[in-house]
């Protein structure tokens, strides 16, 4: 059992969870991931830091729970590009984000593209997903390979997002009802060509 | 003045446009533009068919008005296909659709695909416009040069929304702040690859 300072105001309140997972929302909305430390976030909802720790576990986990986000995506981006490295990454990656979006948990992420997509305050929620789980876990794996990955990650993720208001948003066909196979044969070359093409020209990111 | 089969109850009415516009939204969601007629819609909205000619014109042009568009895409790409065919469409499409959305119309074009987007039922705006307006249209310029135009269609709608999620809905950096040039340089090739690669073993449309 963690710790309180106010243990009896707040140990044991049911709603104890939710104020720390609103009070992580409205700040993560307002500022950048890492400028947001545990400690304001537990000022933030009045209860002691060690008790978001202890519901909660690392900031990641916080931040995926008040997102609401059903998985943690970097994970799975790690594995598939660590398993080959750019050569053939946007097919492997293709197949796996398919593989998941078409799997047990796609309601819940429709969910959350939905909520991110109409709601100008909650579009922070993907943007900072992308920003501070994607493309740090792209920089950590390929960072010696490719340069100035938040660039190309910019453009992978106009094709990636845009498969998803496509195939399972709009469902147009057929990408809705293509295969992952075929899905990776036509879209990874996209991903590649965004990894690879030059972009030092580009504006600075 | 259009005539009118019940002048008394309903010409002059300050509401007719509106229930006219309220009960092509339902046919259009239910059914295919196509198998909606302009007398089916004038059924439902209790008006003679006249009426809604009076009002609004051609079907395409109720169409848009039902959802709100601000400006009719089809011409804008029929246009830019026809100033130089297949050779580089990607990037002189690029270039007309980012110069659209940086212009005075991008507030009302957020509005119809956070709508599109956030409300399954509204899905059948975007869908219904791709599918009856810009896949027809691509179909009456390149239709003798390109086959299987619906299957490419689907693939350069799917990083083309995507685009717009990135650039304009979460404001991704770089692709938020890049120029048109820059951006029908990067992506334009895309477009162009989806309007040339072998798409005849891909499931049928």
């Amino acid at each position: 059992m963690a710790r309180t300072k106010r243990a009896g105001r707040r140990t044991g309140n049911p709603d104890t969870k939710a104020e720390i997972l609103a009070a992580a929302r409205r700040l993560f909305a307002e500022g950048s991931f890492e400028a947001v430390s545990m400690r304001r976030i537990a000022t933030e909802a009045g209860v002691d830091p060690s008790l978001i720790h202890h519901y909660f576990g690392s900031k990641d986990d916080l931040f995926l729970a008040a997102i609401e986000l059903p998985m943690d995506p970097a994970p799975e981006v790690a594995a598939v590009l660590k398993a080959g490295g750019v050569e053939g990454a946007g097919e492997r990656l293709m197949t796996a984000f398919v593989a998941i979006w078409d799997g047990p948990h796609q309601d819940k992420l429709l969910a959350v593209v939905r909520t991110s997509l109409s709601k100008p305050a909650m579009s922070f929620v993907l943007r900072q997903l992308f920003e501070h789980r994607i493309v740090k876990t792209v920089e950590d794996v390929l960072g010696d390979q490719v340069d100035r990955i938040p660039v190309r990650a910019s453009f992978i993720a106009s094709q990636v997002f845009g498969l998803v208001v496509a195939r399972y948003i709009l469902k147009l066909e057929p990408v809705a009802s293509l295969s992952s196979s075929e899905l990776a044969e036509t879209i990874g070359p996209t991903i590649d060509r965004y990894l690879t093409m030059p972009v030092e020209h580009l504006a600075k990111d």
